[in-house]
């Protein structure tokens, strides 16, 4: 089908272009050693090692670094779509992890209608799920066809 | 009342040592430069001015610190009452920010109902909310009489 | 002050007129004996006698007319603004209720930002909270002049 | 493997007895013509077809219903595994339904770590998702060898 594969060609570089959006300039993936990889339509991966800098008082990772690698996850699964933010996210913690623990973060989409988007993200650790994620995007602008422009996740404009 | 001014003593009393259980080395306090104040009976107050390493690629705070701060003040909260940890978190992102902003979080316990607790935290940058946070607490100790055992928030036991 | 005076009469009117378009035709408020007052700008109050077709298999209020009950009250509090629907919602449930006893579910608006509103309902028995609702509502147009038109809420739109 | 049918089987059989005792004496399946099938460990299927008096005044289901499908669902899922109540849920409405539709809500369960555990919940129409559910589950206590006693969900005691 030429429709069909066209329409696949559209959202692999609308996911391409995204990407490279969200990228550009970022701080914080190299500042905490965040690699994203298998980003495509709807979906992401992010992965962490915890560092001792990231533990609480009783040697466990703070709940924030859990949330914050899924919700990078979440930035960037949902800006493969179009330019679009963080409206709101849960998380569920089930267990704690440690300085030293790689933890995962694959995002997927669950569903899109119109200008909004609902994301899974599971977090795990050596294959077993140590936080289960949800995020809820809202699109504010179609991908623009150059990365120079847009705007990155973490806010909700008006 | 004498009996109501022991409670109270008490109440105090299990703040101070749940503060300053989770103060004993914790990591993430000075490596951000987040300070933790106003801790009493089911309230604390955490304050962190924005860096640019916090920063998405547009130049406003990645949600992941957002978050993080909302839950530094949620943990010290709820941990006024007992050994608690964090079960689960929900957060609106109402505004974005930026590098040099001072954001506070206000945690304010809501209900309290056996070992379970629901707190409310208010983000706001110049005294504007910037985002609100809601956390479910689990008790899983009582507070220790000596600040040397205990274990501290982001996980979820089973 | 003549314009604070004004806004706040608009407000009021906004109110009245939003109650008004919610009650027109509600099917549900009648069906199931559920009384709404005290509508005022961004809150609302609603109210439900368990009755015996509400319980569970032992005796306990299902958790969906709980929900109802706040997402009633919600819906008010918000259409006093403009014409808004339910985005998504929270609820945690604190202890059971069951048949014969009086729900009262007061909400209140938590912020209210551009299109996007944070609403909190308590739902309480005898002045005990049962159960601790959030609400995120999206305004989809002004409150009509007149009464006939507008959307209820319970949908989120693209 | 003898070992993994017996598991198995133990595992079927207790889905079997959460199921009758959800089933025994519930009064909100009957009066809203709520159908429960396909339960299974950690699933269930809830079906419901909307009524007039379950509309707001603009003929849309009232969101309370929909939430009260998606919690039946997970009630049935989550006490396949043991006697569970619900300590706290999420819904997101994505679009709107009416009277005379058929609404389907598929629960499953995404993680049960110990006492606790996540369920998520799809409700569609027609195949097309209406509505996203996640609620969160509290074991209180094995399932029952006799269907004749246990606790119903929509409540977490202390």
């Amino acid at each position: 089908m030429e429709q069909s594969a066209a329409v696949e060609r559209d959202q692999r570089e609308s996911a391409r272009r995204g990407e490279a959006r969200l990228r550009a300039g970022d701080a914080v993936l190299p500042a905490l050693g965040i690699t994203v990889e298998d980003v495509a339509p709807g979906t992401a991966t992010a992965r962490l090692t915890v560092t001792p800098a990231m533990l609480n008082g009783h040697d466990t990772t703070h709940g924030g670094y859990v949330f914050l690698l899924a919700d990078t996850a979440f930035a960037f699964a949902c800006n493969t779509r179009s330019v679009a933010v963080a409206a709101s996210c849960d998380v569920d913690f089930l267990e704690p992890t440690t300085a030293g623990d790689e933890l995962v973060a694959v995002a997927s989409e669950r569903v899109l209608r119109g200008r909004s988007g609902v994301y899974d993200v599971t977090v795990s650790r050596d294959g077993r799920t140590v936080a289960e994620f949800r995020g809820r995007s809202r699109s504010i602008a179609p991908q623009p066809t150059d990365s120079s422009t847009g705007t990155s996740t973490g806010e909700e404009p008006s």
